[in-house]
Order: C-alpha cells, then sequence, then structure tokens
C-alpha cells in the first residue's frame, strides 16, 4: 500500500475539526487561527527506549505518545489544541497495525478535544512517533512555566505516584503479581488489581483537566511527572531559583505499589518516586489557595491533590523518606 | 553525556528567539503570540530513506530537513515563525556531530528569520530528524492552498528544474560528472559545475520570498516541487478540481541537467520532472497577474518565473514532452 492510501485510509477515521482549524491533513500546512496564545511540545517514542513492541499492542503505543505530549500541556495549565503527527513506520508493522495505532491515538484526542490537523509518515527501521501539540490560553500570561515558584508557597501533587513503575515491573515479571491480594469481586467486575498497574504504564491519562484547575487557582509553577517526582522536582526548583523541601510519605502510593515494590525487592518509595511516567502533575502556589485548587482538582479531574512540601529560599531539592533518610534526586539526565 | 547537557550546549548556540516567542525551549512548553493566522507543517527525513549519513555531512542534513519543512511554508505564502527540532541520535553519532547537525539547521533558522523554539532528543538506532514549522499570516485567508486553482488560470514555476535530481546522480555515481565542461575560472572563481547540482540535492534553500511574492500577486494555488513535478502538479490538480496542462519543454532545466542525464543513459526531461526535491513552487494565479508576479519573483528571490502550462475544466494532469510524447505524471506514492 502506498503512503497516500494509508494516509486517505487514516484521514478518514480522524473526527471532524472544530473551528480553530481552517485547513486540516492534505494540504502543504495546516492552517489555524490561536486567537490568543499557544503552548506548543514535541515529544517523540522510539521502539526499545520509549515502549517494547512486544508489551505494548499498537494502539497503547498510539495512545501512550498522545498521552504524554498532552501531559506538558497540562503542566502549562492549557486548554489542547491541535496535534501533529510523525510516524516512522518499518517493513514490519502491518496496515492494519498502522491503523490500530493511529487509531488509538484518535481515541485520546478525541476524549481530550484535541484535532489531529496534520502529519507525516515514513518509511523507518524502528517505530518511532513524533508529536508536536499545541495548546491554547487567552494570553501568554494564563500558561504556567516551571519558573514562577516563590519562597512560602506550598507544593502539590495530584492523584496517586508508583502505579507507572509498578505496571513497568509487572510486565517484565508477571510473578509480581502474585503479590497482590485479589479483592473477592464486587457487583460482576473481577479484574486483577494487576491490571490497573499494568493500565497506568500502557495507557496514562494526560491531567489536562487538573493543569488547568491548578493554572485558575493560581499555581506559580508547574511540571509533569515524568521523569521521576525528584527529577522534575529538580527542574522546577532550579527554573525557578528556589529550594524545594519535600515530604515523601506525604506522597500518596497507588494501590498495590507496595505490594510490587516489596516482592521485587525495592523500597516503595524510591520505585515510585524515581519511576517517572505517571504523568501526574506538581505544582506550587500560595498556602491560602490550596483549599480552593484541592477543590477544583476533585471537581474537574475527580482526583485528589495532596500537599507534600513547601518552596523554601534556596536551590535544589530536599527529600525526606518516612524512615528519615534523604532521597537524592537522581538526575535521569539520559537521553531518553 | 546526558541528554539535560547536551542540551544546553545546543540552546547556548541559538540565536535570539524574535518578539513572537515568550518562553523558548526549556519549559514543558514553548510560548507564543502569533497575532493571526498560523499554518503548520510536519516532516521527517530518516537515515537511509531521505539521505545516507557518507554522503551528506550532519550540518548538511539538519540544514535540508530543515529547509525541506520551510518549503511547505514557502508554498503557502506564509512568513517562517517557529521551528520544533525532534532528533532521534544512534549511539555512532558524536556529540560533536549532534551539535553539528543542529548547526546546519540553526544557520538556516537564522537565514530565514526562524526561531528554533523548542525540541527533543532521543535515542534511536538509526538517525531521524521530526521538524515542525510554523508560519504565520494577518488571516487564514492569506495562505494560499493547493485547492485554489481555476479554470483558466496559468501555471507558472520558480526557478530551474532537475538539479536536485542530477546532484543525487553525480553523488551516487562520482564518473558522471567527466559529462561536465568545466568553463576556464573567471575572477577566480573555479568551482565544478558538479558542486553547484550537488549543493541542490544536499543543501536545497526553501523558496519562502518568492512563496510570499506570489501569494501577494494573487496566486490562487501552490505547492512546493518536492516529489517531483508531476506528482506534485497532480496534487494541486486533484485538490482543485482542475486539469492541468504542462509544456513540459518550456520548464528550465538547471545548467549541467541535461548533460549528467544523457551520461547516464536518462531523458533529461524524465530526470528534471521525476526526481524530486528541488523545492522549486508550482503555482496557478489568473493571466492578468503573471507580469505583476515575475518581477516580484525577480526581485525578492532574485530568480525568474517561467509559465508553463494552464489550468483547465476537467481533471488530472497532461505532460507533453519536447519530443511530442506524453509524460505520464508518476504516483511517487510510496513511503519516503
Amino acid at each position: 500500500m502506498g503512503e497516500f492510501e494509508l494516509l486517505a485510509r487514516v484521514r478518514e477515521r480522524l473526527p471532524p475539526l472544530g473551528t480553530r482549524v481552517r485547513v486540516g491533513s492534505g494540504d502543504d500546512a495546516a492552517v489555524t487561527v490561536p486567537g490568543g496564545a499557544t503552548a506548543t511540545s514535541v515529544d517523540a517514542v522510539v521502539d526499545g527506549v520509549h515502549f517494547r513492541r512486544g508489551q505494548a499492542s499498537p494502539g497503547q503505543i498510539g495512545h501512550k505518545a498522545l498521552a504524554a505530549a498532552l501531559s506538558d500541556l497540562a503542566a502549562m495549565g492549557a486548554e489542547p489544541g491541535e496535534a501533529y503527527v510523525v510516524l516512522g513506520a518499518p517493513p514490519d508493522l502491518s496496515e492494519d497495525e498502522c491503523v490500530e495505532l493511529l487509531d488509538g491515538m484518535v481515541g485520546l484526542a478525541r476524549s481530550t478535544g484535541t484535532d489531529v490537523a496534520g502529519g507525516d509518515l515514513t518509511r523507518a527501521r524502528e517505530l518511532f512517533l513524533a508529536l508536536t501539540v499545541v495548546g491554547h490560553a487567552p494570553r501568554a500570561e494564563d500558561f504556567v512555566s516551571r519558573a514562577g515558584a516563590r519562597p512560602g508557597d506550598a507544593l502539590v501533587l495530584t492523584g496517586e505516584l508508583g502505579a507507572a513503575a509498578a505496571g513497568l515491573a509487572l510486565l517484565e515479571d508477571p510473578q509480581l503479581a502474585t503479590a497482590l491480594r485479589v479483592d473477592p469481586p464486587i457487583g460482576g467486575s473481577n479484574s486483577h488489581p494487576a491490571d490497573a498497574l499494568r493500565a497506568r504504564q500502557l495507557k496514562p491519562e494526560p491531567r489536562l483537566g487538573a493543569g488547568r484547575a491548578l493554572a485558575a487557582a493560581g499555581a506559580t509553577a508547574m511540571i509533569d511527572v515524568s521523569d521521576g517526582l525528584g527529577a522534575d522536582a529538580a527542574h522546577l526548583a532550579e527554573q525557578s531559583g528556589v529550594r524545594l523541601r519535600i515530604d515523601a510519605g506525604l506522597a500518596p502510593l497507588a494501590p498495590g505499589v507496595r505490594e510490587v515494590a516489596e516482592r521485587a525487592g525495592k523500597d516503595p518509595w524510591r520505585l515510585a518516586l524515581g519511576g517517572g511516567e505517571d504523568y501526574e502533575l506538581l505544582a506550587t502556589l500560595p498556602p491560602e489557595r490550596l483549599a480552593e485548587a484541592r477543590n477544583a482538582v476533585r471537581e474537574t479531574e475527580g482526583i485528589e491533590l495532596t500537599e507534600i512540601g513547601e518552596a523554601l529560599a534556596g536551590e535544589g531539592v530536599e527529600i525526606r523518606l518516612p524512615d528519615g533518610a534523604e532521597l537524592k534526586p537522581e538526575g535521569f539526565d539520559q537521553l531518553g
């Protein structure tokens, strides 16, 4: 099958475009009228580096690539707008797998209100995806950067940590699932708790609603937890010029993380704080706006916002584990 | 060297950002205030598919990847704005080669007034680049799509064809250079004519000035010649719902193309019209605006605009070669 036939098949599956996009996929460029400020982020994933084709289905790979890109927009407090997709397709990726991959992506685009406005398809030896996402806000000042934290701000985290790391451990060693207690099925649901952990690794959801809620509630700085809480806190501290003190014991661990970590012979906190890919949001905001932010996050996203530390004058990150030990924020500074 | 160190080294080399970009590389997303309509295009190149590391230097690879992307903006009549770069770096790409590649890109960004506003760097088994470029215009209607050609419009081409294809033939068989007559050096210049052909293949220039000039002179449809004149004319004809009649003998061939083609045992017109990658612009416009367009392209870009055919009612493309034969517009519809 040629490129044009496949592109035509893909285009047929795209949902109708929103009003901002005047010309979509198929011309030299997509035409949009942003009507304010834009936040643009690019994010690439490569087989063998960010995922393994054997472990994740094509649909999951497509979903996760877009989720990781949209998570950057969530961390800006942006309204998602457009996505542009580059797919590097190896010879052994069938046409059906190609379409399945793009379907996974389009499913998330649809549920988040993102227009897939353009793309490029190329041959490659290994499967890769490069996503460009554009988010919107009325004014540039409405976006939340990493650089605005001030001493005295509270440090808050959405949701729970560790599920993605535990899910990855379960994918690599299915035996670890025996660590998890299976509750008797209630009301017909009998999914294994390991499934929820694996789903957080394979099919994460960007916290777009929580990001906008935190921006509206006065977040001074924000970042998504993609490299691990320690590494991402270090980015935020450095770009804001503050010191972040984190009480790791306050950060909620997802159900099952403790059990999987212990069975794998790892410290649950080190797994949860170092593993990354939870795509939760870490933000700073004035303490007097905590209650408002907590309510807004609960309403928009249905998850909890937890205060896990504070911003102080100085530099660097200080993470105290529940046993009193200090965790060094590992620099996940390898290509990846 | 880690990702963050390399990114820091790259960032140091970027020129200062223009006024549209409020937050550049280094946050979750780049923040811009477009102030009108935007045209966005993505374009990926992969080692072994679009270039060969042995044939092109890292700087040339970076330059050409951005040139190909910006050529799509030229074809919209857009003012270039921002570029976002994904680099997939294989283990054998050294840090210096990485920087050289990005320098090649930044050189073209600088000369075209494009801000490199963000990017992502990832490990990969093979070298690839995915470029997203954003161009601007006051209103969406100011962009020139592929879809506006009308029966009665003149069909025009910027510059000359065939140089990129002849340059590629020379790269693959250096013996072909003996076909080219070397003029005695005048005023100290003694570069071989084969150098100019190879340069058009390795370091093409996007026709951004000509694209804006054609848009201002009333172009009704426009496309860049990246797949070959035949294939690109077919796209334009299909999306506009017209028939394009092309007199190939009117299209100027770049100096040396005829000689290289004949030495290689190929028909010069088939080489020039099928080879692609010349990144000239093919446009339609009302005949009464031809003189104005020709002058504007000469003034902004210093090249000629040539009328090579016309748009008629109907569909498809009809290409007459100088010997009276008809050339089928090859569908370059393979992944590539």
